[in-house]
């Protein structure tokens, strides 16, 4: 009987390098050695770094976001042994909570240079930017984005279990298939990289195995989830991952305070580094049963609601900005309803910049639309009006304001 | 003072061939002859037919859909002359009700023949297939697929101004390089088609010219909307649409009772004839005032609301059916996360094609998840478990059911 | 096979005296003759008078609201045998849809003068007031409160079934003995009233009868619901009512197009003349399965939805206007909250007539809060912004703005 | 630039009596001394004891709620001077967060004796009773009461500032006036009560005025809040406060982890010892420019939504359980609803005590349904009925479980 704490499963170390932590890595690998185990059914906290790693400062330059060195990207915390998980069953992993660390309250969101990571706009927005996030309580603002405050849907950019050996040659199969096909100048995939590669508490040999080997953390998978950036796999939210490798081995990291939809400028949300409760349980043989191929989750109660008709939505079509018509493709007509949005904000005397930011990291809505009207997809992007302090809607007149400016690189 | 009834500007004959029907047209064109006017400010009531115009009966074979004949598609209520209503101008759109007609309360969802219109998951589902829903007051409940029953959120799939001459020759332009430059196979997009063009109260040479010149109804577009197939442009939205012509030649039609994010099996609402309310208002000026080039809107209050922990979400990512890797397509995400829907829900003992039917035309979520992460974009699904009179929650185990059938084509 | 519309069980005539219209009644009693049946599981349309009976005008003066007579009210349409029904079961109605006819698109709201019939606040506001409201599709305006609108939340304030011989004797007991020791100076319960009692289809000794004995339509009752006045009570709701006679005998009227909690002003709801659709279910033995002594009710999923942070509310506590402090009543305190909201809104050019009509039918949220603190109760009530066309922020400062007038009585 | 920690106002002691703690007091009185002093728009975290200031254990038996010591109730964490708050201004305080000390992720729910404190059933549950509720993360579940786990809405029972001298006399005078008019048989309100008086950091002198004049903060009441016992007051609100001393003199207590709508069983909520995150604004002359006479406040988006069709309501009148009829009695009305639904829970096996104790805590909706059809009151209790883990729908039968007990105190 009495006072019972929750277990923290592992402690991370702000002050110290991310590579120097047994309790972190940055690849997907099985061999990837366990950091801890945690029972059947047991709530713990974890604690994790942000997505890069401490890279990037609480200050008004980007020139850290430009110069960010991707090949360290995601320091996730794990993996964790899970008692009784087997290959085919599936783990159940409630989120039951998720907070930055008290002493750090604030998160960051950055546009990353089109010559080192990109986004999803960087044909148009080339260069890096960056606004710093303070957090009271539920709530976030940005001296770098004046006239916006909203509640966070805290949740982490990714969670998963490892993959098997198997499992992880069909990917890097299929993904270097893809890097082979490539003739588009930019980057489709990222191929195992050596360089940077933290294994945990791995020795070098097993270090130097999972550099060759080991999937990089970039982009969710099928198979297991990984880094599928779901804004709304949120506090309260159980979701159900399948199993590859005995002991379950559990990651998580890249906590984001919020997201939007799509997460646009890739270092989109706001990241930050935080505290993740965690509740386990293992569903036998629940691959089968569930007829499961990839993740399942269901959201929690308490997302912030602003009411159907408080949300001010945009519509895109797959037709370029080149006047170009492109078949049915969801992402291009999503980025169209991107760029519809940053035209109808700027009128408010937001620069781009600060908008393609706002856009990645608010509770914006994206939905498919229509998907079968050839030859135009469509989406919509749903801005929730009651994130601004001034009035959005279209039948009041936009008036330009004092915006000041979101951080940018030195030149 | 004392009643006032609201205005009917175009009522329909469910009874006579729509292209006997002045108040009718298929094709956009800006000349087609104005069927009516309606005063700025003004509420009216506009009858509409379904989409196809009557061609899918209330009955358990498939062959109509199957037969279908996609040269009539879609037949539109329009268009109306807006009173001061002049090019650069804005028209606001409130839909403030939509109901089916009170002698027809059914209406149908239908998936299309590989060979005769297709749908998004027509690679593996070539068949045509159908389901028939009753209307219970708000709710709808349909023979051919059992164990599920939920409240319409009932919209129009189609709304939008005429194009202008010159936006008319852009969308044949455009549309006309991607069929030109076509290697799929496949239809990805229908030009202009002189057969069975209806341009309303146009004369014999007019309505040569709207055949030769009309645009198809079947896409939306960026310049003006159309058939944008938006669940959520429902009850109490406001709709703010570019207008390109005097008098903003307004059409509007294809009711649907409900629909789910991307209406996946083409035919894929529940497809009905109706009435629709809206009041119109002109703000002059306004696509530069608001920086337009799509439509926006704002929902109304009144959708169906699930509680956000109700709904049973699906990933998906761009790796498709065979394994190959795709560069952040969100098309194969989604096609890939309604595969996973599939694949849960027939546990249940429902058959592919009612699952099928059932994703096009219940209120499911489509979002766009993450979009950045190379090369894997992620799309979900989220279903909202109340529609269901069983409990589909994952740790319930599923039973299989006797779910009976949809209807499909004879052979 | 085919089309298949719903059956209407009874028809009114809008032009006839209600007097003379046989399925109609407006006392409770169990001897009133059936006007129809209905099957298990039938869904029904029944067509219902505003709950005076038709003796408010669209007009702008409140002498009819003066003078109603409210001998006469309600005027309810039933009773309906429902098939299989008997004492002990209960009778779940599912509200399909409430409608109102489509050639009276209007409805009325009154604040009843205190020396016929009163309301909430009536030793404050003592006179006779009107509202007229206009819908349009889902959503309704005044032209005598302007600058609100809002959507419906469309109910009927009456349903239930016919109380026994007993369960009558029991009512009448009880509230004669409440009249009987009344010393407040005003009604406390109204007793059977021969005068205008209408039985639908019963013969003048039956008449005589019911007169003398039937229960007045106005208070709901635990035994069996009645007029509840619940506005939650709306489309999509399933409702569970006790049975205490063969048959069910089930009554409906008293439509509301909206109404605030605590219906304040009396004649409080937007009271309409229309058509509910109503589904059946009889579950045999159900009071005793469910422990039941009063009804039961699960709303529908589509009420409108304004978000919980765009309501303003306001709290009052058990110390009435002249500063007595009364112990933990939550009556006194509901009607100093209403107090509050009249003070804060009229700043923005409202009479407090308006004010009272406005909060006895918008959809504003009365909650008792605590109600253990001795000595205050502590209610409050949320005021949803959004019904305002302009922001009721407490930090947007208040202007006083032309809002011309109720309809009131000539002197 | 950099890392920004927010300050905390006050630490409380949790190893230290509240007596001896000097940022704690327990009586409404302008003469307590401040604590501290909080700028203009600061963002403090201010900590707080649970209501009774540590009496009740984490523990099986409820001998510490019967024997709890009311003098001593409740420990509030002030008063805070607020700077350039004057008499006559408003206090916007923000709640930005609320959350339970780390170490100890507990609270708990107590039924009062009879003999000591009661409650609002305690003429039918005389008996003390506690359960224990532990916090995973934002969710919260009983040993005492099985089958139950819920999201906490989590919020201060009380905050408010200081009374003037005038209104602080008026109190006294009304609630002693109500007092001297007592002839219930039970306490109805509490006067000023010496004994166990706490003013902080007052002289011996001003310690024994406080306990002369101060009043008890067990009731909320009109002037400034207080004990409103509000369950939205939650996690984003905006409460506007009337302010009657120079600086304002706000305090804050009672931490809720949840509770339902009317706290019946008085220690009903989950009570907790925990910290509060707050922002300060001084609106000036803000009482006569919104002509506030009780506080305002606007909810937060984040409260746990189950969507409406999810809350299986409950119908109560005012007649009591003697079968007498009381005249538009709302506190009669909710005290019926509430025994409806414990008659409907206690067949699923629970004890009644397990659901008063419950319905006290879980997040119920209590409305003021029809609070003018004489002589009935109608008051509805809504039930999330995703709170259980097993169906408590009407049409699931339900079946006896083995719910064991909460805890009762020894006899």
């Amino acid at each position: 009987m009495g006072t019972k704490s929750i277990r923290t499963a592992l402690k991370v170390d702000l002050s110290k390098p991310a590579r120097e932590q047994k309790g972190l890595h940055n690849r997907w690998h099985p061999e990837v050695p366990c950091c801890g185990t945690i029972a059947n059914n047991e709530v713990v906290k974890i604690e994790c770094l942000d997505w890069t790693g401490g890279q990037i400062q609480n200050n008004d330059s980007a020139d850290d976001v430009r110069d960010v060195d991707l090949t360290q990207i995601h320091y996730l915390s794990g993996p964790f042994d899970i008692e009784s998980a087997e290959p085919g069953d599936v783990l159940l992993v409630e989120i039951q909570d998720v907070q930055p660390f008290e002493d750090q309250p604030w998160g960051f969101t950055g546009v990353f240079s089109r010559e080192n990571g990109g986004g999803f706009l960087d044909e148009i927005y080339p260069k890096a930017a960056k606004a710093i996030w303070d957090f009271e309580g539920i709530f976030c603002s940005s001296r770098h984005i004046p006239g916006v405050r909203f509640a966070g849907l805290i949740h982490p950019g990714i969670l998963g279990c490892a993959p098997s050996a198997e499992i992880l040659a069909e990917w890097n199969k299929r993904e270097g298939e893809l890097i082979a096909a490539n003739t588009t100048g930019r980057d489709v995939a990222k191929p195992p990289e050596p360089v940077n590669v933290h294994g945990g508490a791995a020795d070098e040999e097993l270090t130097a195995k999972i550099g060759r080997e080991g999937a990089r953390t970039i982009p969710g998978r099928p198979e297991h989830g990984g880094n599928c950036d779901i804004k709304n796999l949120s506090r309260g939210s159980k979701v159900y991952l399948p199993i590859h490798v005995a002991g379950a081995k559990f990651s998580v990291g890249d906590l984001h305070f919020s997201q939007g939809d799509g997460e646009i400028s890739f270092c989109g949300a706001i990241e930050m580094a935080g505290i993740i409760t965690l509740k386990f349980a293992v569903i036998k043989d629940g691959m089968a049963k569930m007829a499961m191929k990839s993740p399942i989750f269901r959201p929690g109660p308490v997302e912030p609601q602003f009411g159907p008709g408080r949300y001010l939505t945009f519509e895109g079509f797959s037709v370029d900005e080149n006047g170009k018509q492109h078949y049915l493709d969801a992402t291009v007509a999503y980025r169209q309803t991107c760029l519809r949005v940053i035209e109808y904000l700027r009128r408010y005397g937001y620069d781009d910049y600060q908008i393609y930011l706002l856009l990645s990291c608010a509770p914006v809505q994206g939905h498919i639309a229509g998907l079968v009207d050839i030859p135009n997809a469509c989406t919509t992007l749903g801005v929730p009006m009651d994130i601004f302090d001034f009035d959005i809607r279209p039948e009041v007149g936009a008036v330009k304001r004092e915006m000041g400016s979101c951080a940018f690189a030195s030149s």
